[in-house]
């Protein structure tokens, strides 16, 4: 574990531990010597540091044929291709570069990625504590745009509605012509619902992120799944097929 | 029945016929003589005709001690002090103007102001069929409005929002400083959630009308219970009580 | 159409007619000459008829390449590998054999199959109106099966139950070792929600089943597709891909 | 605070010290003298201890004319009579023993009660951790038991349910005659539905309890108007109105 010490690192150590077919060789935060990683015979390493450290963590890795399933932040397209460039030399190891662990988020999204072509109708309900900044939430927007584009893809218009006196709001946002509903509710954490309907029906997919905990899965999966995808991976949706 | 012949006065002579403790004496439509009530006994009327006639129905009920519950639309100051006059010279005669029959809209609206009070957060979410022409719904506009009232008498202040960037219309629509949010989705009839949340926990109250059927059971309601309340009613809320 | 005149065979003649791509050409009912379909140009029929009579609409169809859609019941293995037989010597030509034309049913049954592999916890609830003869219903036990394949076979074991005493009945009914749940509510039609769980977060797949109507989009898309899937196909699963 | 070390004593302390119109002005805990109370000018406690003492602590309250709200459990008939006949002689002191502070549950269960006199039919639903021993949950009978009250007395028979074939479990628990299903599902802390119906409408009551810090707000309520309910009361909802 890269960033053993922070609150992230300490709750993968511990999911870690707590699984019967995974190991902890090394914990190992700044300061510390990556060639603890070599030494302790790491096979995979988790990553949530720092984006000034992130990249020397990378090289390492990847020089010393170590798998490697990234949080941390900080990734742009010249990061990206300096780090598939390191790839190249070493076709065997995998690196998994992941904004978002939830496998509820990620699932949520392709659903409604696959949904959206068989419906005349879609909006999105994101519902926060009220101490959030930014509304709607960067995965109600995300997740609005790839239902933008599986319904252009499938030739749909946009969405029915007939609407001719509104209050200035009532009917949303407009995410690349999806409408997107915000919530502020003291009490909540982190939740989405995401409603698609057609003549006589409607399918609804929620998910409801409680505690931060909420991570950890994914950040396993990742790392029972990063040694089958060599190469670089953006995103945790390439590993759920396997 | 006077409008036994619309669409809405069949469902309600069906309904009462199917009530065993009530009896369907006489159905009045366009052209008939009122005398056909006092011909046939009739000791309440259920009254979904027109603006332009209900007045006279109502006179001749009122004169004749007869009980009405009325759906008809059209009733202002005037027309509702009008009645009041009528009513004063018959006090055991009672008159129910009701602007919405369905139970579950009036049940949720009280309840959402009574818990109102009592929570830091509240939002109001409604979803209907993307032909409906106003946003939002005139039902979440007074339930915004009775939540208002209700946190104003408590002291509360306006609701947590830290939002500093959002898109336009993400946190949706302000109806006395309540967010409201529209949903218009092919499939859904006439829904509507309100979220209330503190400390923890949230409570949600939610409504759905699949069918037009659902203001029947609050027209008998009103037929069962118009005799103990003698006077002019405006509103089925008071009718929930007794 | 097949079945012109029943109550699906009409709805399914004015979705028809009311889309844009596709032309009705022909109505058959009971007594009419199927010759009426070669006559008309039939490209592809839609047939909701009787058990009696559909083996010998299937082989007029096939034996001319008219595709069919088919949702009249009683297909058991006999009769499918009889129309497999017929096909064969018709490799261009399809139909579609589907128990259930709800897309949105088959996205719930498909993505709750997908999502299940991924969490600890797994639950079905289905609602419907309280004259429902069985409990629970089809829809649900199938998704309990489909749900409980797809954990078998990614290793997963029984969802942790600590319940050490229960009311009889308090935890569902047991469907391949995974829980559902029967409501019977007035004001329901057909309503299902399948409830996945792990460390921190939930995700809930819901369908609403609000009109009979919602079976035409299902039916509409069997019609466009069917071309493109020549032989014999059973569900309308395969045909939400392509 | 009596029980100040206890995990829910630090967090009403910090809830206390955290609201402008209360002052924590002693903490006391196993050991400590009571004479501290009196000594700080304690106008009422809040009491999360142990059975095995809370009844001296109640007896040194009363007797100094300081209120309490009181959490602890294991409060039989007896000591209920107890309790009433020290406050007999101190009538201006109020003792509130309740056995669930969160506002939501005792709302939603109010709420059920009062809207089961209107529907036909109602069913409850509790999802919980699967850690839990119990199934359904206290909550849940308790509001079945209530929903059965309201609907004897409304004049209601059994809710209707055509079943006819069902799976053992599937249409839940019996309680009272009111149908109780539990889900068991990793993620989820405490949530139950009340899910009520009619002909074509639905009302559904949900609380979601996503937090132990769910208590406070209740026991502050408590705080507030202990004093304005002189003598005994059990159970938070009679503080709901005044």
């Amino acid at each position: 574990m890269l960033g053993a010490l922070g609150k992230v690192g300490r709750e993968v150590c511990a999911a870690v531990e707590a699984a019967e077919d995974l190991e902890l060789v090394a914990r190992v935060d700044a300061g510390d010597d990556l060639a603890t990683l070599t030494e302790a015979g790491a096979e995979a390493v988790v990553d949530f540091t720092h984006p000034d450290v992130v990249m020397d963590n990378l090289r390492f890795c990847v020089e010393h044929d170590i798998h490697a399933v990234v949080g941390t932040t900080g990734f742009d397209d010249d990061r990206l291709a300096t780090l598939g460039g390191w790839l190249e030399q070493h076709p065997a190891t995998g690196v998994l570069i992941a904004p978002n662990f939830s496998v509820g988020a990620v699932l949520m999204m392709r659903f409604a990625a696959e949904a959206a072509r068989f419906y005349e109708s879609v909006e999105i309900v994101e519902l926060h504590h009220p101490d959030k900044a930014d509304a709607p939430s960067g995965t109600a927007r995300r997740t609005a745009q790839l239902v933008a584009a599986a319904r252009a893809e499938a030739g749909l218009g946009a969405p029915p509605d007939a609407t001719s006196t509104a209050l200035d709001g009532a009917r949303g946002a407009d995410v690349d012509g999806i409408r997107v509903h915000g919530l502020r509710i003291r009490g909540m954490v982190a939740h989405q619902e995401v409603v698609l309907g057609g003549l006589g029906e409607t399918l609804t997919i929620r998910h409801d992120s409680m505690d931060r905990a909420s991570f950890t899965p994914g950040v396993l999966l990742g790392l029972r799944r990063v040694a089958d995808h060599p190469g670089l991976t953006v995103g945790l949706e390439a590993f759920l097929d396997a």
